[in-house]
């Protein structure tokens, strides 16, 4: 086979791709140009919100542990986490991929089917992507834009002193399986931020020492947390320092915010959905989060958290 | 060091690399929430544009042959001439990376610099992104979103039959410098989209011969096109078959458009910008493109493009 003849075939190879997976997309009333042009082209509110994450094999996941089709999935609902984190609703995602050669064409829709799926599932349009193919490791990098629920974001520099700080769902041990199958938490983020006044919020990606931090540093306050309050999840509780796992691991995706006293005791006392909501501590006046033991002993929040550095 | 040591020194580098270029950026008034929390928040037009790609080490770059900075402006200026090509004006960008541990965090630094200088030129936010590091190669993914400077965005799909094809600059032989050092069309994109009539545009990424087969696809007709009138780079005149450098090289980031005869007669005899404007075919009922040989030979348009696939 002659170099052109090479090169045409490829060609084909890659339009087919791009065409199957063109093939697939529903109608949205908001898309105007979606996948097949150089941009694509949506009608948006006003206000837009935008969140980006890169996934990498051997790094965010294991195809030794995932699918294709799960991975996909992740790629798009850690975007998802956080524009609910914003008190957000998501409506367009873009796709980029590094696509292994060695993995052949159909890696790459079994990829995009389990995106496709959870896309399908929250009413989000994929308008466009990008897709490359060489010989490292899977990497998919998703952007998602999405709309505020109500006229503001919630930002995660908006705790005040005195507010509750609560936490949905259980944290730890998210490697044993959740950080790939999670649902990310838009109806919850949806109900908290229509019908209460939630002051800040974050998801918990890096793991809840680090993710708290955040919104400590940008409200420029501090915390004390009670270890004893900590939602441990059912999976770790078992282990030794099952509370650190909790405070340290990571990829949770629940979410993390702070609201009024008021507005804590009524989530707490009638919950608005049946994903747990607990009290793990209160936001005081200062830097930095405190964690107070069982035993009433205090000391600085141990600095876990999980993110892949230099 | 301890692994919890480590792990602590490792989120403070990232903490500070995303604080550093936190701290460059310039406010615009669009963005209401910039870097910093789990989405940005931009009031936008209600039309937005969105452009995705992704650049791989060793595939689209080499680091013997271009910088860190280089890289980085290239990540961005292939996403404006994206936006360019649907007539339109970017606004805001997010970026997400895979960085080489090995080269550290100056490296990350360089990159952003070469990036955010090019987007300081066309006044666009830099409003987010996702830092992540492995063992493995450099890469970056790049999305923007823009404005249609119309009522309405720019298709591949509008040309009509009898358009003059049109193409802006000289191509082939990017590899030596231009994939890199390109400027985006905007500035002409903008010119040609304001006061004239665009009936369809493409930038040439993939190459002349790929590249117009999209808008033939799209528009569902064919084009004749003169092989005498390509306007070849002066750096690979000198070769044997340069044509079919110009026709297949790729990564020329020029604009190819339609128009009609009356508009191209315009462009062509008072071009309104510096950027040569060349017509090089026309636009003909049927499908696929054929090439007029100097000879007045007539063939199929070879089928070169250059692009990554399986």
């Amino acid at each position: 086979m002659g170099y052109d003849q090479m090169k045409e075939d490829c060609l084909v190879h890659e339009f087919e791709l791009i065409q199957t997976i063109r093939s697939r997309q529903r109608e949205y009333p908001w898309v105007k140009l979606g996948i097949g042009d150089d941009a694509a082209l949506i009608s948006t509110p006003e206000d837009t919100l935008v969140a980006v994450d890169l996934l990498m094999e051997g790094v965010h996941f294991d195809f030794s542990e995932v699918t294709p089709a799960q991975v996909g999935r992740k790629a798009l609902a850690v975007n998802l986490s956080d524009i609910a984190a914003m008190g957000g609703s998501p409506h367009s995602a873009v796709v980029s991929v590094a696509l292994p050669k060695s993995r052949g064409g159909d890696f790459a829709l079994e990829v995009q089917q389990g995106l496709q799926a959870l896309a399908e599932e929250y009413q989000v349009a994929l308008i466009g992507g990008d897709t490359n193919t060489w010989d490292g490791p899977f990497v998919i990098s998703v952007t998602v834009l999405g709309a505020p629920i109500r006229d503001r974001a919630i930002p995660r520099s908006g705790a005040r002193v005195g507010d509750w700080i609560c936490v949905t769902g259980e944290l730890g041990g998210s490697r044993q399986g959740k950080h790939v199958l999670f649902t990310p938490r838009l109806q919850e983020a949806r109900i908290l931020t229509e019908q209460f006044e939630i002051h800040s919020m974050i998801d918990l990606s890096d793991g809840l020492a680090s993710d708290l931090r955040h919104i400590l540093r940008e409200s420029r306050l501090g915390a004390l947390i009670e270890l004893a309050q900590i939602p441990v999840s059912e999976h770790i509780v078992h282990l030794p320092k099952a509370w650190e796992h909790a405070l340290g691991d990571g990829e949770d995706f629940e979410l993390l915010f702070t609201v009024s006293p008021q507005v804590g005791e009524v989530l707490i006392k009638s919950p608005p959905f049946i994903t747990q909501i607990t009290k793990i501590g209160e936001i005081v006046a200062g830097s930095g989060a405190r964690l107070i033991y069982p035993s009433g002993y205090i000391s600085d929040l141990p600095k876990l958290g999980w993110k892949h550095v230099f």
